[in-house]
């Protein structure tokens, strides 16, 4: 890209490296990985330390994303428009349908969960914001990749048997899911578990988002495993209602 | 600092101005307040937004955080070994006391909170994850302050009239916690609630973190305003647990 500054691209590669990978790693091996010379990576080390953006192990040496990050990431959620006009209506939602809800925006690729309600019941749940999901196997993706053409891989990656894995599939499934205004997983992601999601939009109508229930398939879907009419109801009533907060044309 | 990387300090100034200030900011405001020409801060701009670090909001054409720093976020919990080793015994601290369990280091001279276990009861709770706390108006804090000499700032702000507000009074708590090894803070923060939290000791008995909990005033102590016993107990075992796993020197 021009104009663009280049230590700022390597530091973010770093950090994306730190990210992805066992958690640590060494001086060596982030100058080999990166291809550049060891004091070159050094010097943007030092600076990432130096503003808490990476945090250096006393005992290996190594160096670990750092607290800062953790502060922006919170910030990011705080400032996300998406996000804090979606909170108000995804408890009502959780509350009605019993179900957990989630609401995620697309981010290389993937679902990045900006926000998720526990179901509302006392088992134990892990928090889910900020967590990768992949496009085409689960209902929030579906609902993402139906508005914006093209932008799934053709490697689809198997998750269940049920798993849309070819493009031919997965481009029938988008034209429905553009048809109905919603979509819906149904064990493609995870073995006895469905799902049911709608668009939100925003300004001017464009896609931004999506918010979903998901649950056990037999509480989500009907004998037939069909998604029971009365939580596709909820979940796009939901999804309306954010839009028209968001500033979305009324359909 | 010598050898750093004065694109990436600056790269790292405009992320923070964006997480503190009002969400969005144009680029004549984020160059004006960093001191910088317009041509140099659009070109740092630019680079953040095509690495997802920053995003620019289509109708304004401002600024805003971008979505890889929560992803970013996410992974500094996940590889984050305070949170990771504490976990296990965050979940039954809650259960056994009742009451909200949280987890803390420092982070430029305030609490951040690592790990949240809400309170096990079914009443709305917010996730704190992320969130900054004041060290000398919270138990966490006072347990970080006592073991690291001399980082509180002499402006002490006050949250309630409880609030430890001078140097003084500040020095005298800390020099108890570190005699008894665990603090408190009653309505020092809050009015109505209170909070017991001790130690976490890392390799070779540093302190790296504190884990405490937190609720209603009338809960967490006895009618003499003091905590009660056994919460205190259970708060320190669980420091201890933690400290072990994470490999500190068995007192």
């Amino acid at each position: 890209m021009p104009g663009t500054v280049q230590s700022i691209e390597r530091a973010a590669a770093i950090l994306r490296m730190l990210a992805g990978g066992p958690g640590r790693l060494g001086l060596s091996e982030i100058a080999r990985s990166l291809d550049l010379a060891k004091g070159t990576t050094h010097g943007i080390l030092r600076t990432l330390q130096g503003v808490g953006f990476v945090e250096q192990d006393r005992v290996s040496g190594q160096y670990q994303l750092g607290a800062a990050l953790l502060h922006l990431g919170t910030s990011y959620l705080d400032i996300n428009e998406l996000r804090s006009r979606s909170i108000n209506w995804a408890d009502p939602l959780a509350a009605r349908s019993g179900e957990a809800v989630r609401i995620g925006t697309v981010y290389e690729g993937q679902v990045l969960v900006v926000h998720h309600v526990f179901r509302p019941d006392d088992t134990f749940q892990t928090l889910d914001v900020g967590a990768l999901l992949p496009l085409h196997a689960t209902a929030l993706g579906k609902v993402l990749l139906a508005y914006r053409a093209g932008i799934f891989d053709s490697d689809l990656a198997s998750y269940t048997r049920k798993t849309l894995v070819t493009p031919r599939e997965l481009v029938t499934a988008l034209e429905q899911v553009r048809e109905c205004g919603w979509a819906a997983d149904v064990e493609e992601f995870t073995l006895g578990e469905a799902a049911v999601a709608a668009p939100i939009r925003g300004y001017g109508g464009l896609v931004i988002g999506a918010i979903g229930i998901s649950g056990q398939v037999e509480r989500i879907c009907d004998s037939h495993y069909q998604p029971r009419p009365h939580l596709v109801t909820s979940v796009r009533d939901a999804a309306r209602a954010i839009s028209r907060d968001l500033g979305a044309a009324r359909p």
